[in-house]
């Protein structure tokens, strides 16, 4: 684990590429209980960065499926009953076993049913929080600014990722910024879900969670800009951050990284 | 609002340019109550016209969704019983809230169970009905004609949108032919779904629907018709027609339309 | 019928070039119950190929989608309460109704109530059954190996078509083997589900299971090579296998194949 100060991680490319490695040669499982809309992409994304996706979320097995994985995702979007009761029984598991898991509390503040379930779920200690800035508001009952985030995740006890144009990242102690990314990401379905499960495959692979989540961020990010260059829009973009993803190596991260 | 004449609108490229114009500047949300193969694809094509999608089904908080959005698509594929829950809810704070919104009915023609659901559903003052001729057919006890067709949608003071090689739309007076399209379109799971949440998306930004559900027929056509023309099969043909809406424009469309 | 010898079919190339060719004609209707993230890419393979999906899992339709179609199958990936009801009820119809059936149990070997569940639906007459070497093993509790699959095949009355780098289908008498395929077909998620559903479509068209499930593997997976020659990763590499399977034609799949 990094020493408890606020410096960000020094070469985050190259911790990037490092974590990439990792994920291509262990592939570990990560399971997901996501959102309808997002679970094809999803599984794709977590494939394409050499991960292993599972994706049952039925209440008999979903523990089971769990206990066996690298790391969680749970992520309320299309908030069924069946898909609330595996949630919670996907998260406890997790808890129990010690596998972190990541929350992903998807328009929580376009509902207050949903933020009150945000709410349940975030006492089972999750490892990583990825919101956009209006989600986090929501939650935080805080602006998405640094400090607000930093000091939700102290006092949360978990990494808090917000994505925006220019992310932020902390642990309630470091603050992480990435500025990279590109405009097409927000013109394609499930696209920050499927950024919450490279965050939960990258804590497969690394115990620091600050580290799994500026890497994520940052490699999901570059490989956005590599797609949208090939890109001719928002069809042809969906396809090409798979491959973006899969092809990504360290000089890319290298040569683009905007962190802070 | 168009005074209520059977004349056609005159200028049909020119409304659908305008009515992209609308959706890329606003932004309105679109909430689906859609079947589970459709969804992804779906959310793709809302977004790639400049829409916003929105997707929950839960009973729990369905009808919250309805309520502040601009428009709402109810598509009775895989209608499981959830599903068929949500659906009533949300037809019901559509119809409650005055906010557009269009059925779906797909495969009346094969179930009677769907028939009798689309039915009542139908008594819930949806704005549209988009279809093929099969499910007119089952659902109207009429041939997919012009004059069935339009005596359809007087009865039942909706427009319908019969898809089929020449499309016919009806707000119950006027009469609409568009003949645009390509055979590709069928060889893509979904194409008639999406279609039908740009029909929602358009009944958002343009309160006379003959208006709206003609031009969302004629933009997604020629979309149709210029992803085609870069296509090698259906795989690339269901990217390709996500970039075409996406770039979609005045001259294109002016250029392709074969309206009367 | 083919004799019931060991030897398998002489020109499998054309026999699989014939097939496509009646799927093409005829455009079977082959009715999936199969987990929610294959659902939209397995409907866009049967329409590449000419057939015609139907994915609706209500229970209060289920039956009657499976009467009306051409096969079924049944796929354990996601396995809800709903779609488990379904399950049971589409494969009691289609055994009722002698229609052919296939059964993909997804991850027998990740969960003893998957296999419990598997091995009651294996008592309902599938024509066929689409694993890999892990399920074979937990399901048969055997090696993966060509006697183990011949004797399972014979003993249970149905064709096994096990799928690995090189293929294994026997009917309990002769034992095919096809090593065709691509690495990069593993890095997409659906693609075995999908195959599955290639298998069920073949036997809507062919009454010899052994014929059906070993061309329907001949023709994916060289569908799949010829896809990875145009491929830069594993996101056009699920639209170009798309296409191929839409252009796929004799001459391909006699210069490709490798079986025995």
């Amino acid at each position: 684990m990094r020493a408890p100060d606020q410096a960000p991680p020094h070469d985050l490319p190259a911790i990037a590429a490092d974590l990439l490695a990792r994920l291509r040669a262990r592939h570990p499982r990560v399971h997901c209980v996501t959102n309808a809309v997002a679970q094809h992409f999803t599984a794709n994304v977590l494939l394409a960065i050499g991960a292993t996706p599972s994706m049952t979320m039925s209440p008999a097995e979903v523990e089971h499926f769990v206990r066996g994985s690298g790391a969680l995702l749970v992520n309320l979007g299309t908030l069924d009953d069946e898909r609330r009761r595996s949630m919670t029984l996907a998260a406890d598991a997790a808890m129990a076993a010690g596998i972190p898991w990541v929350l992903d509390p998807v328009k929580v503040d376009r509902s207050a049913f949903r933020a009150d379930f945000a709410r349940t779920l975030l006492t089972k200690a999750p490892r990583a929080l990825r919101l956009n800035g209006g989600e986090f508001a929501a939650l935080a009952d805080a602006p998405a600014e640094r400090d607000a985030i930093r000091d939700f995740a102290q006092k949360k006890s978990l990494t808090v990722a917000m994505t925006a144009e220019a992310d932020i990242v902390s642990d309630g102690n470091a603050v992480v910024e990435i500025r990279n990314g590109h405009p097409l990401m927000t013109q394609v379905t499930a696209m920050g879900c499927a950024e919450s499960a490279v965050l939960a495959a990258c804590l497969a692979v690394e115990a620091d969670p600050l580290l799994a989540a500026s890497a994520a961020l940052l490699a999901y990010n570059v490989a956005g800009e590599v797609a949208a260059e090939r890109a001719r829009g928002p069809g042809s973009f969906g396809v090409e951050i798979l491959d973006a993803l899969y092809n990504l190596d360290a000089a890319a991260l290298r040569q683009r990284a905007k962190v802070s």
